[in-house]
């Protein structure tokens, strides 16, 4: 018989639920071992979704990581436990699935690089579930295959939909603002679109408060615009918004010196059209997960891969913090109101610097 | 200064009022000398949009034809009286372009090509509106160049928006029913991309009343499906529809041994998207002349041109004598409940004959 | 620890090896304790893929039947044995779920179904993917719901891309013809969306050999038109091709009397557009299995889903045959070059009768 | 006999002969009675295309406004002389459509404003084709009619097909840059759709040098971002590029509280797409003009019936200026590498100031 992965999730809220599912339902190689979550309300979906099927419940995550045979573990909880968790596992020598952000702290995101880095033998990934999209995967394959020459101009959006409850608002508190939290994963398309080494020049950040004028309060806003200027000749723009209407619309286009490719520039839910009055219609994506469902089960099946036969991770940890790091930069330039710039070895030009 | 060809228009209807527009303001090799129609409000209307700009008004068609220097008429009243004014015209020595059809009758149509064939110095035109649309052209000129192989299956559909009143039925009494009245078009398409010459190996219709029930007394329905099959193994398939919701649409495909050209399968009445709850919805063209303006004023300059540069017509009579030859085949299908077989010369075989 | 169905599946081709792989790895309350097939080919790919995995493999059908505590077979072999092992298994007191069709003739469709009468506790579903694809049963649920009115035509077509082999050639001699091989499909969606006791009124086909004249031996073609009446004022028109270039192309629209659905209507593989010299371009999915692997997924576990929890399958058996019927009947009319007529019982009126 | 209004051009260049066909062969109110270009080559057009049909042609523009009975001017020569033929014009007592820009330059845009506000009875339009394009105008009417609640948010770009020649660099000379030159019609959009009255509060623009390096020597890029924030909560941002290899592509979001409008963000050249190996293509249009001849042609017969009916023109000829004021500033932006700041009367906030 063959060896599967003995794998734990940690985090049985709406995404780790998910994460488990995955694992235990979706990832051949993986067996999903445990699973901790101190809520009454994660207990009771757990032992009516994993206990049946062999996965055993914790309410302690340092006794989940004691469980007999553990090799992985999916931290999947709230963003802002994800870096002590993650060291944690590192130390007691498991591999790691990260779930992004690792911290909205540029500062917590190098500690668990370093951690990460002294256990070379371990696998720490960070979930940049675009990165295991089969669009993406197909752009970037055409993109370095040079079917659009020297990749220029990247315009990347991460737009979720509109809720009429407060959820954006309770979420601003810890998500980072809404360029940590949503634009993350556009920064992070930029630097695997131009390179992983790409340097920042200059990074200008607006935005506004539409529909949510409580983020403000956090210093966070519902609609963002941003550049980021990369030294060598090349620029990434972004684009969120928490108040799409007809759903969530992640759209990327990649624009090269000699053509261009778009990524899910024409959402669509399904391959239904209706004719009605009115016109033509079709439904879109509702979330993110409608979108990204398949990219997070094969993340799944990679990660046990990669472990099991030793491969290197398709992408290295370091570019997820590179990407908070410029996430971190637009905020700081949303809340300053200012363009910051960046030499040529990525350091900021301070004020007095830049202004003689 | 330029010789203007001298034209008169028959008809100030909905579609006869465009035809005199078009020649009037978008026909610069042309002026609009004459206009004839014998109803008050035409004439009305006539006193208000050409009388002004020159344009004599007549309430009598024999009266028309003798308007100094007339050199060619737009027959474009009631189908009914298409074939006889055209021959009118014809014997007047006027050029003609008479709106499809020339008659839903057979041997009419051919009483009409004879009087041309007698004048051959005398353009004749019947106005088969695709045959001067952008798209069409561009993806004949395709086919034409080999991009698709060899033209193999057509499919094609001309399809109305639904009305909430009693046009189609009242229309049903003389517009030869939805064959000959709208696959006509559809017809005429695969005599173009198949070849003017191809000779029909069988026809087969069936339709059904779904919103018109009163369609049934004049042998009509509101939804035909056909097929028309020709000998050198080429199929074309046809629908027709009174009862579309969205707008109308036309939509053709040709399928070839190495590719397949698609007209209008996505119609679009703008390049406007509107994102909303429910999704991502564009407007459809809602007529015929939302879809086709553009056409018909190619139609009137390049008939114009024809004349006064004596160059050949864009198609033959002929042609659209046989489209509406196969169209009426298709009513008799529909109607007598069979198929229709033909032999090798296009002579229809009888029913002793077929069965033995 | 919870109970999973034990399955075994016959046949290890390329259908039959997806099945496997479905219920080993993507069906979690099924097990995959046995695979039947003799060829040596299929009994090296199993030792890799299944044996492993705690598959047992056999090289004998009626052994493998006897598989301690086997529940249900997946048939998915060569067509011709569809039927008999079917059978079998039912004999053998096993659930059944046979790949389409159960035979290419009527009468052999009919004895299956006998057989499965005698056994009412057992379920035998008969695989037609698109019965189990989300945009199909979107736009099923959408009709039903009333939002396009009376479904009235449907228009579906099963389009295969061309291949540069004689593959659809060999295929042909036990295929049953292009009709009853990729058009019984759409024929299934008919009934599906106008209801499993829709009787046929008449049904007309033709076709041609444009890619592979081979066809012609086996009575085949490789474009296929045909239309099928149905009493009570319903009408379907089928296409099928064996040599689309850019891809497969399944496509489907149901237009009801106030409003219209289509499914894939456009195609596309994935959510990449490349805009290029030439224009814009999107790829196509180019198998059956490429459009519909996630149907067969939803397909392995809702069979599984019905057995445990002693459900009702989604559609019945004899809606397999009904359409098996049609697409034979279809095949009879190209061969004889005659339209069939049926009564409103859905008896066919012979010649005599029907010209008199 | 109907009044026609009596129309000059002056500059028969590309654009510039087109503007006269629209008014000799597409303006059905207006008589194109004299036309002025020095150049050899302008005159032999002028004397083959224009002159038959009764337009006198000048070689001197101050002989051209003494032409008898002439009324109306359109200014379509080299940027360079728009604003000194614009002024003369209106000395002259002639209304003026001046092709767009007036002019790169603020100051200069800023004296014909006021050489027009002297006359008050003479229309005078900068020709900002958008406004008349039926897309965006639908557009804008949904918007009006509060389809997609508060316009927010703005993307919209003006990109050129390549051209594999140095025409874009030859053209930098006296173009203005990338961002007056392109993107002035987005500006223009922007101040459309949040209205007239918008203040700016930062504009930031950076850019590339991709593929016409020698573009720097003007301070032009080939490839301009930028972001316009305006007071009162509302963004545009805009793309510019001079090297798309489908076609031009210009596209425009509206983002609202409650919905999205796009233009044009599914180019097409026609209604034909081709299925050929590779997959599903069409073609998109390859200039400005494909895109917009019909918004060209409708506003010579706007311009016209204003003129004639004494209307309001469709916007104000300080609009034209505030959105080369917007292009200038992004200019100096992407020069100098600085976010430009604004206070709440639109007025640059100095670097000392905005730096305390």
């Amino acid at each position: 018989m063959v060896r599967k992965l003995q794998v734990a999730v940690s985090g049985l809220g709406r995404m780790g639920a998910r994460h488990a599912l995955h694992f235990l339902e979706r990832t051949p190689r993986a067996e999903l071992v445990a699973a901790f979550d101190p809520s009454p309300e994660a207990q009771a979906w757990g032992k009516q979704h994993l206990e049946p099927y062999g996965t055993k419940l914790y309410t302690d995550y340092d006794e989940m990581l004691k469980h007999p045979g553990l090799e992985a573990v999916v931290v999947a909880g709230i963003t802002t436990e994800h870096a002590a968790q993650t060291v944690q596992a590192i130390e007691a020598d498991k591999h790691v699935l990260c779930e992004k952000p690792l911290s909205t702290k540029v500062e917590i995101c190098e500690g668990v690089l370093e951690a990460a880095q002294r256990k070379p033998h371990l696998k720490v990934l960070c979930g940049f579930s675009r990165r295991f999209d089969a669009s993406y995967r197909d752009a970037f394959a055409k993109t370095i295959n040079g079917e659009i020459g020297r990749p220029t101009i990247m315009r990347s959006q991460t737009c979720d939909k509109f809720r009429d409850d407060d959820y954006f608002v309770k979420y601003a508190k810890f998500s980072g603002g809404i360029f940590v939290d949503a634009n993350v994963h556009d920064i992070d398309l930029a630097l695997w679109f131009f390179g992983q080494d790409s340097i920042v020049k200059s990074v200008t950040a607006v935005g506004v408060t539409a529909r949510y004028p409580d983020l403000k309060q956090y210093g966070d806003v519902d609609n963002g615009v941003a550049i980021v200027e990369f030294w060598g000749g090349r620029v990434a723009y972004f684009f969120s918004s928490r108040m799409m209407m007809a759903g969530q619309q992640d759209t990327t286009e990649v624009i090269g010196t000699h053509g261009k490719i778009t990524i899910n520039a024409n959402p669509a839910f399904n391959l239904v059209e209706m004719h009605e009055l009115g016109g033509v219609r079709r439904e879109v994506d509702q979330t993110y997960y409608d979108r990204f469902e398949q990219a997070f089960v094969t993340e799944s099946n990679e990660f046990t891969e990669c472990i099991l036969d030793d491969k290197e991770l398709p992408f290295k940890l370091s570019g997820a913090i590179q990407a908070v790091k410029i996430g971190c930069a637009m905020v700081e330039s949303l809340q300053t109101g200012k363009k910051l710039d960046f030499d040529e070895t990525g350091a900021q030009i301070k004020e007095e610097k830049a202004r003689l």
